[in-house]
Formats: structure tokens, C-alpha cells, sequence
């Protein structure tokens, strides 16, 4: 059932021309230069990428007609712009997204007391919006997504299936939050009051800035007071756990699994590798990279990268992994200084 | 558009006295005081974070007529119960909690089976109650929250949108369990035959004690035979693994992202700390704390705080965490002496 | 409220013989062998397991006639074939699986250019399949589930309540799906572009192959072009992150909380224990066993078990686990060698 097409007729949709290899050739596929397969389509859409021409697996690759250095087992195809060329490409092999053009389904449920223009708002089926909230215009809203009450949409978000955005919360424009995701549950704080874990309650919320991309069964809490913020830009992954009052700075990219404890603020443009965590209340500065599977235990001044548990600089962290390599070393070298200590304690008797 | 409140204004709101500082100072949020940042109000509730008030960054505070430690840059109003008085600041600042009358929403599913008084339990939109699920008095079911057949939820619990409690699994009174959260999948096991990994059926519950409270996105799976059981008075924050069969005793913390396998058993008070884990089948005692990102290997026996990867008690899991820090040190060490060692063998010749 | 029995009543339920104990003995729950507590009864179908019977807790073990070593503190009821009779005595303690039978529920939304056959597929309440999505016959979407656009699932696929399966993905036969699982949403992938994190944009889809089971909260995202792809017969568990254009070879085992970055490959019978980590664009061979709580940094040959981080080879990992427990005993070590030479380097002065 897999789709395929043979080298003429892929040149023919894209207008292209055959410039090497055999026009029966057939393509199955399609894929990135150093992730194709045997059978592949790919392109070359910027000259710094033109050494993995000569590597890729693909049967076939997309050129500008000026490019000259052409392995003779790849087949290659000229055109003006191979980047443009490949969004047919990719329309043929893959699947053009699904259009979501406005309107509210009837099986979707919308406060008579939310504000949004019906003409210019997608919302699915099944999906509720509450009391209160606000969705600007351009938004999809889609099947199944709880929006709450009071919150805001800015223009052009996408809320995917199932997500849920809890009371008050605020987002920008052009927003995605995919599906699963939680944002503006309770922050997890309790007191501990005559052998009892008292709630406290958490009554602020998340605001998230423009241009914010948050992946799948992601959670971000409300602030206990407050906001938790997530600033303009930053694009945080699946299952990642962002705690209450946290701070995250623009520009920040946060990768699966992280967890960020409880009122910890990160700078801009900051990286946390996947699994990596931090402790709650610490300061991570501008531009500081933290590696994937990494533990932050201390405040970390930025720019520069750190890495193990604890978090240390880069280099003195490497070493830090390195060191229990070094144990075994150390005991064969101590070991053999004792010999020689006892032959010489040997020859020089008390 | 955030709000913005003069001191004065804010004396009249919550009916207190200006003691210090200028009326027309704008305040526009408030936190606690050792969060709060320029521009917020505070309060002083209790006695020991008294010193947090010299320390605080917060432009007001709220405190009781008698608190005379009054740094000159702060403004202060005073009240005869600030937290009380704090509360009213939380309504103009923050949003009061939606209330959710009870009713029936008209797009929610209820089976006829089902047994719940729909003049005492809030159904919200597009919620769905399977047969046989019998809902207590002053229960709250948020949108999209699906009630699996034969479920029991005592007086008083909050089901959050989107979340799932499957087939017949138990939850006490004022159980809180937040949005896409998952209780009562199936647990992960299955036998190995013949290549093939084969599905061992998993027909036990979850049951869940009294005042429990579960974050975001955390998943528990049904046991095996028999029942996982959360015990009462327990909170579980965000993106929890809680697998089939383990027994969480009462009153413990489990902090986002732990991970405990199979049929292990906590006692009462354990805490587990963010992103720590534990191997199945394992006994952790009363009143045990495992620090962050620590992995439980073998028995702990309570109470007692244990760290590190495999975790062992404090003192000890603190030097191993410490020990590739002094591999260096013996290098040069180590160096150091077989360079004596090498000047006494020349000195003293075979 | 929960159940009980007579010993007596049990054997008449499963039709078998008291052959030794009370017949009044109360039993009150089930359980295996080695998870009885005091009350349960178990029950023994498997030789191999006959050295369990001498220390479990269970108050009766149901066994063939022919078992002879039986413990005097335990009851036991004889039957032709235990497991067959164990069947009964779920039943009466546990729940039979809620039936699904074929219908669509009125509250579902299914699109009309959905290809499904009413009569043989189980739609439940609220749950959504969007455009041109096929349903194989035998299949079972639970309430709240959201079929994307262009799904197609095999024969008899179950989906639980408010999973998610986007746009085009494809998956084989009986395939299991658990609640709030995001399959094919976009992979995290932004070229930095001035400043700014720029979407890549992710056209491939995820196919899963035939007796895939999935746990809850886990997400598995689309590729970037191409498939995701999870082999057949592979079973992951909860919370576990899935990267765009991985792959999982067939009869894998992936424990709850791993998490595989982007591009990397596991070959067939791989098991990655829980919490466990692989960095992207690796190879892992064929029957490798990744240890839990071990993080991958470069490719994995197989077969093999390997653990610690960066993970290496069983023996080899497990040593440097265990040397930060050495530094001591070298420090101490070099102490006295430092003495010895000191005492040397007095009796024999330059």
C-alpha cells in the first residue's frame, strides 16, 4: 500500500529534469539526506549540506542544475529551487495537513459567555470552551480540547485534541499546544500540619508568550501566586514537567522528560537536554545548555554549558563522568607501589 | 492589561491601615514574600517568616498591628488577620475558583446504570459515566472526564477534564485527581513464549484512600490480580508512574516524574523527590525520603533519608556522590609518591 | 464492602476438593504466590513455580490433586486445572471485562467519509473519527478517543478513552492502545534561524505494526518526512517519549518513563528498562537489554545487557557503578603508603 512513483513521473511533478540516472527507477520514499533509505528521494536545499550528497542512501536527489558533484548510483533530478520542488514531493509521498477552516462544530460545546468570532475560529467536535474565555481569531481549537474559564487565546493558536488549558490561563498568538498537554493544573504544594499534608491553594496562572510550542502530554502548573511563565519563543517537548511559579525565559528550548521544580527561573535562549531536571528555586542564566540527563542543584550563571549530577561546567563535569574510570588504574598503580615499598622496607629492615 | 492597584486603594479593599509608606505606590501582583518581585504585595501570616520581611522584594506587605520590624523601603498595612486579609487581595489579583453548581450538563453521557444524585454531583460538558459507576454526593466530574463502568467515587471528589478512571477502580472522599491523568490501565506485564511477548490479563483495580490528591498526567495502573492501592492522605504530583500492584502506604509525597515498577510497597511519610525511581518488588519503609533523581534498588528500611543511584543512606549516598570528585587529587597524590618512592630505590640499588 | 468466601464455598464454586483446612476459613482476596498476603488465595498452575507454595502468604492455594508438599498453615483445594478454576475465582473477586459490543454510540462524531462497518466496530460516547479514517472490523474506540484524519487501523485494534492518534497514522492488527496516548503528533524539530527556534515542519506519520501494545501518557511523534515506526509485537509501557523518525523493531520491550531521542534505531527483542534514556541517531542491535535507569551515548552492538552512563557492556558498567565505593578505601591506602614512606625516607635521610 506504500505509495511509489517511478524517476520520470517524479520529474515530471516537479517539473524537473532527469540529469543522471535510470527514468524507470523507482522511489518509494522519501527522507533527508543522511536519514534516507535505499529507495529514497531527497534533496539538496543548501550548499552546506553537499558533502552528505556523496553519503546519503537515497536511490535519488533533488539538485540545482549547478551542482556537479553527482555520485553514479544516485540518480539526480535539476530544478530551479529543490526546496520548493520537495514540498510536491513531500504533498505526493505525505500528506498535506489536514485544512481546519473556521466554524464551530455542533457537537462541540461554547459558553454563550465566551468571546470568539465563529467566522474566523475553527473549533472541533467534542471540544468545550467555558465560560469567560477569550479565543482570538485564527485559532483551532480541535477535538476534544478543554479551554477554561477565562482563559485567553491570542490570534492564530492551535490547541490539538484532548489538551486542556485550566481557568485563567493566558496564552499569545500563535501558540501550539499539543494534544494531551495540561496547562494550569494546581501547583504541587501542600503544609505539613499535624501529620497531615495540607493543600495550599494555587491561585495564580500560566502565561505563555508568542510563538510558544509546547509538545504532548506536557504539564505546566499554575503559580501558587502569580504566573508561571513561559516566555516568547520557547518551544518545550513532550512529557516535560514544568512546576509553579517556574520561569521560563524567551527563546528557550526544553527537551522531552525534563522536569523543572518549583519557582526555578531560566534565562533566554537556554537548552535542557532530554531527562535532564532541576531543583526548585535556582537561577539559570542566559544562554547555559544543560545536557541531556543532567541534574541542576545549584544556580548556573550563563552563558556555557554544563553537564552530570550535580550540574558543573562542562569540562569539569566530563571529568566528573571520567572519574570512576580511573578507579580501577588507581588501585593496579597503588598496588604496585606497595610491592616496591615492601621490597624496600625489605632491604632496609628496622 | 495586568491589574494595578494603589496602596491606598488597597488599604480601603481589605479595610486596613496605611502604617508606612507612600498611598499612591502602585502594586500590581502579590506573592509570597520570599517570591515577591517590585511592584507586589505580601503578607506576613505567621510569626517564623518574620525575618522574611527584611529580605522580601515585595513594595507592601500586609501585616498584624503589632510587627514593628518595618524596613523603611517597604510600604505596610496593617489588619488584625493578614491572611485573611490576604484573601481578599487573591480575589482582586488572582481569580476566584469557578464554582460548579451541580447539574447534569446536557452533552455529558451518563449511563442509566449509573448511580449518582444529579441534584448533588456536577456533571460537567462532555463527560462520559459508565454503567454501574456509582458517583458520591458533591462529587465534581470536569469536561471530557471519563468515569469507567462499575467505578466508585466517594463524597466529594474532583475529577478533572480529560482525565480516566477505569473499570471499577475505587477512589475514597475529596480525592482530587487533575486533568489527563490516567488511573487503572492495564499493568505491563506479559510472558515470553515461544518469541513472542503474551499478554498476561491484569484484572485487579486501583483503590484510593481519603484526601488523596493526583497531578496532571500521571498513570496508575490496575493490578494484576487484586488492587494497587494509593493510600489515604497521599499526593502525587505530575507525570507519576505508579505501576501494577504497588502499595503507596499513608500520607507520602511523591514528587513529579518518580517511576515506581511493580508490586514495591511504601509505607507511611515516604517522600520520594522529583524524577527518582524504584525497582519492583521492594519494601521502603515508614517515613523513608528518597532525594531527587535517586534510583532504589534493594529494601529501605525507615525512617531515614537514602541518595544516589543505587541509593543508599544519606551520609554514605552523599560521599559516592562526592567520591569521582577526589579521583584527581589521588592521581596527583598517587603521582607524588612514586616519584619518593623512585628517588629512595636510587639511592638504595638493588 | 470488599468480597468474601468460605474456603468451603470456594470449592464448590470452582467444583473442587478441600484437601486440607478449615472449610470455614474466610478468604478474601487473590492473588499469585509469590503476592498473596494473609487472606488470599493463589493457586499454583505451573510446576515450575511448586517452590513458591513453602512461603507464600496466601491463606489457600488451589492446586492439581497430585501436589503433595503441602505447608499445614495453608488450605488447599484440589481441582483437575487449577489456572482454569483461578479463572472462576477472578470472576467472582474481580470484574469480567466490560463488553463492547458493536454499535456506534449516538454522542460519537464519526465522519461521514470514515470508512467503518457500524456492525462490527464499537464506537463509544464522544469519541471523534475525523475524515477518511478506516477502522478495521474487531476494533473498539473507547469514549473520548480521537481518530485524526486518514488513520487506519487493522482488525481489531482497541483504543481507550481520550487517547489521541493523529493525522494519517497507520496501525496493524490488535493493536492496544491506552488512555491519553498522543500518537503522530509533530516531532520537535526548529532550525535557529536569527535568533529564533523556525519550525521544521513534520509531514511523515508513525506506523505501528500488529500486536503492538502502549501504554498510557506515552507519545510517539510523527516523523519529520518517513515513518516512525514500531515493530510488531513490541509493547511499551507508560510515559515513555517516542521521537520522531525513531525506530523499534519488532518484539521490543520498552519499560515506562525511556525516552529515545530522534532518528535512533532499535533493532528486534531489544528491552530498555524504566527510566532509561538514548540519545538520537544511534543504532541498538538486536537483543540488547539496556538496564533501567542507563542512558545510551553511542550505538549498541547486540546481543548484550548493558547499564550505567553512558551505558556500557554489563561487566564493565557495573565496575564503574561501583567505583566511586573505592575512592575511600584508595584514600586510605594512600594514607599508609604515605607513612611507610615517610618512615623509609627518615631512615635513609638524602
Amino acid at each position: 500500500m506504500t505509495k511509489s512513483i517511478t524517476l520520470k513521473a517524479l520529474a515530471d511533478l516537479i517539473q524537473g529534469t532527469i540529469v543522471q540516472g535510470d527514468p524507470e527507477t523507482v522511489i518509494t520514499g522519501l527522507n533527508s539526506l543522511s536519514e534516507s533509505l535505499p529507495g529514497d528521494v531527497s534533496f539538496l536545499g543548501n550548499a552546506k549540506y553537499a558533502a552528505q550528497v556523496a553519503k546519503t542512501q537515497a536511490a535519488a536527489v533533488i539538485i540545482a542544475p549547478d551542482f556537479t558533484e553527482r555520485p553514479e548510483r544516485i540518480a539526480f533530478i535539476a530544478v530551479p529551487n529543490p526546496t520548493l520542488a520537495f514540498s510536491a514531493v513531500i504533498s505526493y509521498f505525505g500528506h498535506e495537513k489536514k485544512s481546519r477552516p473556521p466554524g464551530i462544530h455542533p457537537s462541540a460545546v461554547v459558553s454563550v459567555s465566551a468571546k470568539l468570532n465563529a467566522e474566523k475560529v475553527h473549533v472541533g467536535p467534542l471540544a468545550f470552551i467555558d465560560d469567560d474565555a477569550e479565543i482570538g481569531d485564527g485559532c483551532i481549537i480541535h477535538a476534544g480540547a478543554c479551554i477554561g474559564p477565562g482563559v485567553k487565546l491570542g490570534l492564530n493558536c492551535i490547541i490539538h485534541s484532548n489538551a486542556v488549558i485550566k481557568d485563567y490561563c493566558q496564552l499569545g498568538e500563535r501558540v501550539v499546544v499539543h494534544s494531551g498537554t495540561v496547562i494550569g493544573s494546581d501547583g504541587f504544594g501542600y503544609e505539613f500540619v499535624q501529620g497531615r499534608h495540607v493543600k495550599i491553594d494555587q491561585v495564580g496562572i500560566v502565561e505563555i508568550g508568542d510563538d510558544v510550542e509546547i509538545g504532548s502530554c506536557t504539564t505546566i502548573d499554575r503559580a501558587r501566586f502569580g504566573k508561571t511563565i513561559i516566555g516568547t519563543g520557547s518551544k518545550i517537548d513532550n512529557l516535560v514537567q514544568i512546576a509553579h511559579n517556574v520561569v521560563i525565559g524567551p527563546h528557550c528550548v526544553i527537551v522531552a522528560q525534563v522536569g523543572i521544580s518549583g519557582s526555578t527561573k531560566l534565562g533566554s535562549y537556554v537548552v535542557m537536554g532530554g531527562q535532564a531536571g532541576s531543583a526548585g528555586h535556582l537561577n539559570i542564566g542566559d544562554q547555559v545548555t544543560v545536557l541531556g540527563r543532567s541534574g541542576v542543584t545549584k544556580d548556573l550563571p550563563g552563558p556555557g554549558h554544563y553537564t552530570g549530577f550535580p550540574a558543573r561546567p562542562l569540562h569539569e563535569g566530563r571529568k566528573l563522568l571520567a572519574a570512576p574510570g580511573l578507579v580501577p588504574g588507581l588501585q593496579t598503580k597503588l598496588k604496585a607501589l606497595e610491592a616496591r615499598l615492601a621490597e624496600l622496607e625489605k632491604r632496609l629492615p628496622g
